[in-house]
């Protein structure tokens, strides 16, 4: 029998790996959204986006009451409720990106801009890095090459945002469609900087520990 | 005679009572604006909040003195100075959206859309709620229903600044309208978002004492 | 001989020294943008501010090492790390207003408005403060002048900024170009802000030293 020093510490990263995995989840409802979509369809992507919002709204508050009620965290609280938050933030801004192309009516459109596809693309492998880095919290080992990948794919993400507008201001939408996108544009960046926040906390966590 | 250990606590409380009532009187100012109003209105009423403005700040200024010069205070100096700049970011973003009514010469629309007039109704609500807890941080009771609700109107506020902006991109208006009343409405969401920030304010300094 | 009881600090100011600089550089080059410039212009200026920006990336990284591999630094290691990245991020808001002008072909508009060249000459002047600040952190005296001063420019800024959108929106320019134009004034704003962020930490690390 292996002898468990801090037995309930495993529920800690239990959430972490749960809020991770919503992400994963939440990136691959918004690739829906970068191929030719009904308006039913959008409003179903937008759907299931809400219900992974919630469902990790749970884990989120999941995470806070096992903060608020264990004596013996297995790092610094603050940093547990950054890294909670943190990934959290990613899953406001993707399920609003989505609510927003439904609300809307941006069906109406033939199809998203490329450089919006790429925004996407760019959460799916950041969400995917996420999901395979959490697991290592608990040994907090080779967690470098994690946060110096989402530290190049947010340089990238910049690059993919600041393209967009140069597209959306070209003269190619109507003013009106272009301050939705815009909007839309916005938040999947916003989910993209929220990305790299969580891989701070991680490398704050890991310099602490180390 | 009662027996004051520590007398001069008093003015800490003092102070964050009369910044909340200077954000009561500064919505209220504001929901002038969700009237018919003439041009003249709209400018006494942004002249109005400049000066509540005006008056928080000293309010501010004064308690970060106070802090400065005392020696023992009631909480965590970094939890007062985080408490009073909340309440002041409130104050600013009020000022700000007035300031920019009068400014962009909205008084030539009819009215202003009413998600707009439900955003400054939810400031109201929240503004009259913290002034009503102000007074509990002295004996940090009862203060969980405050922060619950706050959380509650923030995320109202939220899904009515999202169908504001529906309604603004439906090209009922035309477009630099629409990009004058988007200022307005962001300023608007941000005076609700400051809101939410004191509350979590509040939540820490409670989860602290207790 | 002088005695030198901490001589490895000295790179650290040394690194906050050429940060400054590079600010100094960065804002005299966006001044090119002010005056009626050709196309080849802007594009040499752009690229002007992306070499500044990257040799500033370098200092912050070569920063972040020294902290990292010291084991007594001249003030609390996160207050090295914010006013390094405090700095870095006045940088990086400056490169890409200047890409922005670029890349929107913003040349073609006869010239930039003129409350846009008041945030220019703004930066300018905080630019300058800062660089003559940073070499007294080193004695820790005098630098009360010089935080006060930024506030007073960051709310000048804010006016410059407020009367910005107020011209954008007059009707004067096609709603694309009011759209670039406000990208490109959002990132000025935020340089802007940045500078007093900066300020705001040598004010804390000051009142540290006290």
């Amino acid at each position: 029998m292996r002898f468990k020093l801090r037995p309930s510490e495993d529920a800690f990263y239990d959430f972490f790996n749960q809020a991770a995995q919503n992400l994963v989840r939440g990136a691959e409802l918004l690739t829906g959204l970068t191929v030719v979509a009904s308006a039913e369809t959008i409003q179903s992507i937008s759907e299931g986006l809400q219900e992974v919002e919630h469902a990790n709204d749970d884990v989120t508050h999941a995470l806070y009451n096992k903060v608020n009620s264990t004596f013996i965290t297995p790092f610094d609280r603050e940093d547990i409720y950054r890294l909670g938050s943190g990934l959290d933030d990613v899953m406001d801004a993707m399920e609003s990106a989505g609510n927003l192309v439904y609300l809307y009516g941006l069906s109406e459109i033939p199809s998203l801009p490329r450089e919006m596809a790429e925004q996407i693309e760019t959460l799916n492998q950041l969400a995917r890095l996420t999901a395979e880095a959490m697991p290592k919290l608990k040994g907090m080992k080779g967690l470098e090459p994690y946060w110096i990948e989402v530290n190049r794919l947010e340089n990238e993400g910049d690059r993919q945002y600041r393209m967009l507008l140069v597209r959306l201001f070209s003269g190619e939408y109507e003013p009106l469609n272009v301050l939705k996108m815009k909007e839309v544009a916005d938040d999947l960046e916003e989910a993209i900087d929220a990305f790299e926040h969580v891989a701070n906390t991680v490398e704050t966590i890991a310099a602490k520990e180390s």
